[in-house]
């Protein structure tokens, strides 16, 4: 571990202060929602825009020298450097040049439909309560920190997923301007609508030249911290996936009159392929398969499946492990249904490549947590966050926060404990400390 | 094989012609149904009662000596035993004591849904073929021999299966006459509307004591003879069936952030026991075992399944093999929840004991098919018939005719072949020959 002298003073009463704020900032941000019964803050919605007013409030209020919303509705809060001779001292706000070095930290307020209250949102609250704190003691870090609330990464409302980080990073497609959401409203009318000038996304971009790295705090949305007794764990790469739906189809007969020998069992062909599956991804770190949907189309008890149908979703940090994975299972399933007589259609859904984090923050996040007396420890992302977006124009990396609850997400059961979070803030320091020294 | 004598004159020509009959009366038959584009005839819907009338105007036309319709719907047709001066010779009409001892045969008159013509229709057609031919040259068997076309086996309407035959077997149970059918209709209602005495159904019942055998002539309705190159085939005994749904619980959770080793994956469980249950029933002659249904409730690609839900169906033509294949199966599926850490709820859904074959009168089909000249084998029943109700009160058996198109039923491409039809003709005159020779 490397000893780094903070560029500010921070205690760790300053990170349970922190711990506390993002809670209760958590719980009143979760009061904005589409549905009275549970959380549902999907892109643009009244609950969406009040979350985002809210937000933009607390940025103010937090100290942030510039708070702006962009076309697409990212929520953009820049806190200043300080001056060569105020670190530790005044503030800057007299330098409004956004094109000073910076570091964005950021991630999305919008939400899944009866979703938790920290999904995306920790990854904005947590640096928020850092800035605040920052701030009522006049600190500074020796750069310019643009938090960023994206307006949208759940892909919810208009099937496109992150829509907030795309355009901030200058990749946004236009042509999702055209989807529609379930009642029929263009994306462009909705944004339209909110206030905001569609026009303007092009120029949502930020000044990618001025951008030195991206890091984002997140819950886990797993296992393995809370599996492992650790409050947080360090990202070593967002997974790729390949998603597909296949198609099996053998030959549907009377379940009683026709002999094993002689059959063409769908289900039999997809129960061998759900278990190739499970064994070919079976422990090698980094790498999940998984047989989500699995279905025999108007299936009855007494005739023997004629058709199968069934999802296949097999993630890993690194496209090498995932497709070596991928080519193993296709050739098990053609094994498989030349010996069955079963014939199949394969339709490709997703293929997206693995996103790996910046090894230098990654160093610097590992050094973070040591610094802290935790183990410090690495896991692969299998889920998909604004990073990736990020990381196709800065280096990324992020910290995983440990979820309770068995590790649930998407789901109103999704916890996080406060005692996390504020090791999360000492981390956080320690990690921004190595970023901007020297 | 034994040689014996017939004792009516019966030649390849007749047979030929009863084969073009049935195929021709199939088709007629089929004109009376529910629905205008496909045959459905089920229980005494107008469709049903129309085909009824028409079988019983051909009972007459053909010279049974006695067509009546009992009270559940049956038909009843009896040609009467030659007397000991006339075999071969004059009828004998004057005989209507319906005691005289008696070999019974038949099968039924209602379709599934968008059936088949042959399913049932063929045991009723084929006896009335022959009885038509005897009757014509004024030939009689040495016993009465008694036609029965049950008017309903296929449990479509009212759920309930083997209504006729259990009546006429005097095992019908008055329960049945409150259930209703998917517009409400109470089938005392129904079978009242038909013109029919409902409280005649208790002596419906046959005298018992007078039948000596009965024999029923079906299509298989699988693929073993076709798949051996047989026309006919004796069947061994009707399986017994037990069938049960079981829902598995596992624990859903995201499929990119969940490692393999950390799931509790209830698909995966259902994959080996799907395996479980074909591995267990392979190899063992008149055993089977399918699992199809077979669902991921509200599955999504990318959620690990924390539910799966699939019936089993497990048949053997004894129940000691069907017992201990499914004794077996349970050992391994509590061994696979066990070691996965999968919950199951398993639900019965049904539990019938098999119903043997005479041996008497299996030998006698045996040695009648080798006298024709085509190899004799015996095969199971893995379907239900009309025998099964039959067999509470008489020595029964059945002879199967081959399917075409790869052994379908209870389809529209059900299909036998008239040459098939033809060699069932001469093998029933030749197993008559041995079952009233004495």
């Amino acid at each position: 571990m490397t000893t780094t002298q903070n560029p500010v003073s921070w205690s760790e009463d300053d990170s349970a202060w922190c711990g506390l704020q993002v809670m209760a900032w958590a719980d009143d941000l979760a009061r904005h929602t589409d549905h009275p019964e549970h959380l549902s803050c999907t892109y643009l919605t009244p609950a969406h825009q009040a979350a985002a007013q809210t937000l933009m409030q607390w940025m103010r209020e937090a100290g942030f020298d510039t708070v702006r919303q962009d076309a697409i509705g990212n929520l953009i809060a820049r806190y200043r450097a300080a001056d060569a001779g105020s670190v530790g001292g005044a503030s800057s706000t007299d330098n409004t040049n956004t094109s000073n070095p910076c570091i964005v930290v950021g991630s999305h307020y919008d939400t899944v439909h009866n979703g938790g209250r920290y999904d995306g949102r920790l990854g904005i609250l947590l640096p928020l309560a850092i800035v605040k704190r920052l701030h009522a003691r006049g600190e500074r870090l020796p750069v310019d920190l643009e938090l960023v609330a994206f307006s949208e990464e759940e892909g919810v409302r208009y099937g496109g997923t992150f829509l907030g980080s795309s355009a901030y990073a200058g990749i946004f497609d236009p042509r999702q301007l055209d989807r529609e959401d379930a009642n029929g409203i263009p994306m462009r009318a909705a944004i339209a609508a909110a206030g905001l000038e569609v026009e303007q996304i092009a120029q949502a971009a930020a000044d990618i030249a001025s951008m030195q790295h991206y890091f984002e705090v997140h819950i886990e949305q797993g296992p393995v911290l809370l599996d492992r007794g650790l409050p947080v764990g360090v990202v070593s790469a967002i997974a790729g996936s390949i998603r597909r739906r296949i198609t099996l189809t053998g030959r549907a007969s009377h379940s009683g009159t026709t002999p094993m020998d002689m059959r063409l069992d769908a289900a039999c062909a997809a129960a061998e392929i759900v278990l190739l599956v499970e064994q070919r991804c079976a422990n090698i770190p980094g790498l999940v398969g998984t047989v989500g949907q699995l279905t025999v189309p108007n299936g009855s008890v007494n005739v023997i499946p004629g058709r199968c149908v069934f999802s296949l979703d097999v993630r890993a940090d690194n496209d090498a492990t995932r497709d070596a994975a991928l080519a193993d299972i296709d050739t098990g399933i053609a094994e498989i249904l030349t010996r069955r007589g079963i014939t199949a259609q394969q339709e490709e859904l997703m293929r997206v490549p693995a996103v790996p984090c910046s090894p230098t923050q990654r160093a610097m996040w590992l050094d973070a947590i040591a610094a802290t007396g935790i183990p410090a420890v690495e896991l692969p992302s299998g889920a998909g966050h604004d990073a990736m977006m990020m990381a196709n124009v800065v280096p990324v990396s992020m910290l995983f926060v440990r979820c309770g609850n068995g590790g649930i997400s998407h789901n109103p059961r999704e916890i996080v404990d406060v005692a996390d979070v504020t090791i999360a803030a000492s981390v956080t320091m320690e990690f921004l400390a190595r970023l901007t020294a020297d």
